[in-house]
């Protein structure tokens, strides 16, 4: 089923415990669609790049069947840029840069050729432009999702809300869903939350795991325990487009396989967070996130055949 | 099959977000024996009170099936107080009062009854007083678990390692973890504090879930997302308790029983923290904690039928 996606394609400066990058290619969009493309043969990607985005990470989307028809590159402008530093933890970081650039005015276009979308994911931009997106599509998608970031929380609330109430899927961290709601519970945060429209709600815990909230069931995701992380950065897009992936890829956006997909997200973050960048996202074979899906399968796999004595 | 805990009988007086207590039953030892007790049909309890201990709560763990043979009475002594203050977040805590009392001198006395235990459970107190404890055994248990906390790390580390070189299990939490191995990864700290004798080794993380490892293995479990966390005193000792007790009523302590008996615990503690103290723990239904097991059973049950597309 197609797979309609909408995120920044940007560069990123990264600066972790373990190391430091000059800029390197970065971006929601480009973390989603590197992601989603080992579920989906073809997506077709809404973006904006400047003329001095390299070409070659442009044929690397295109190899991954990425459909760039819908990404605009503006003559003489610049990619946005965003530089940050994580603390020695990996859960917080600092921001150091950030240069809008071409997203300053970003007009999301539609291709025609891009109508008709069964699914659609909203990575984190403005929400005027995430709002813009929905309503220039022809037909109403089977399902759309939005990430979106404490970022607009303070700085566009009303505009936030206003979108949310045309989303079904909402997948933010735990923080923001804190923030968004005004409660500390994350149950009677997802409550709320719900009740500003999106009837399926998936609150990332980092480390910490995801939970997905519809309804009145809930279904938690494990991340893998894993030795170092190296590179954080992206790791919820990659969540964000393993998911969604997968969910075209299935057509099949039940409680039960929206399971399935969380935990093909979680696996997807888990090769991301493995080294700087997209790097470890651009070349990954489909016995590798066979593999890694089990290890998730291992990890929260009991049989409860006794209970009490 | 025979499980002897060991562990502090209290008074607590405690202060949350929700509300205050003025002295209340508590004690590692409390919680792990009400907790165990819905498990084993009887265990045998090492623990030491004053004479201002009152005979009612006593009746209350004998009514549970809970041997208080080696529970010393001390007269003209008082019993351990703890009290202390739980920040917004619940998940940390100051310390406001402790009065070691007859804890300050406590012989671990081991009935002649106790002896041939199969099962051991340490609750958390000081390190010389659990070694002494397994080393009073006349006959090696089939497992010896036990709980300590970074107190202990902080001013007997050494005594602390000398103990963890008779025991099986070690529960601690993540904090504990990193600081107990000077490891900030939990996958680095599990393996170095396996090092050092428990060959499995189980880290809370509170409403965050608990992590399993053994030999090249890991298990998670997830915390149940409840709307309210009431008072989290004795949640670790009460997942302990259910852990063992489990364990020690199926009499089997392999990886695959190990993950039911720490779902077991994670379903016990999510009672503890409804109500203060040990109010919730003590008049449990077995349905109740059928029905409660169940939870986590849906919360974390996924089936995938396929991965990659």
């Amino acid at each position: 089923m197609s797979l309609l996606t909408v995120g920044s394609v940007a560069f990123d400066a990264i600066e972790t415990p373990f190391g430091k990058t000059d800029k390197i290619i970065g971006g929601a969009g480009t973390y989603i669609a590197f992601s989603s493309s080992y579920f989906v043969p073809t997506q077709n990607i809404v973006s904006v790049v400047g003329n001095d985005f390299p070409q070659e990470m442009l044929d690397k989307l295109k190899g991954r069947g990425v459909n760039l028809e819908g990404l605009q590159i503006k003559q003489g402008e610049k990619t946005f840029f965003w530089s940050g530093r994580y603390h020695n933890d990996m859960n917080s970081r600092d921001t150091l840069v950030t240069e809008l650039n071409v997203l300053e005015h970003f007009d999301p276009i539609i291709p025609a050729s891009y109508q008709g979308a069964d699914y659609v994911l909203l990575g984190n931009l403005s929400p005027q432009v995430q709002k813009t997106v929905i309503e220039r599509l022809d037909t109403r998608p089977k399902l759309v999702a939005m990430d979106t970031m404490n970022f607009w929380m303070d700085i566009a609330m009303d505009a936030l809300k206003e979108t949310l109430k045309l989303v079904d899927v909402l997948i933010i961290n735990d923080e923001e869903a804190r923030q968004l709601s005004g409660e500390y519970s994350l149950v009677k945060a997802a409550k709320k939350i719900r009740e500003m429209g999106p009837t399926y709600l998936i609150i990332k815990k980092g480390e910490h795991g995801a939970l997905l909230f519809h309804g009145e069931q809930v279904f938690f995701a494990p991340a893998l325990p894993l030795e170092e992380v190296f590179d954080p950065t992206g790791a919820g897009d990659t969540f964000a487009g393993g998911f969604m992936g997968y969910i075209a890829s299935t057509d099949d956006y039940s409680f039960e396989n929206m399971k399935r997909a969380i935990i093909t997200g979680s696996a997807m973050a888990s090769f991301c967070v493995e080294e700087f960048g997209t790097n470890k996202l651009e070349n990954l074979t489909k016995s590798e996130i066979e593999e890694r899906i089990q290890s998730f399968v291992r990890l929260t796999d009991f049989d409860m055949v006794q209970t009490v004595g």
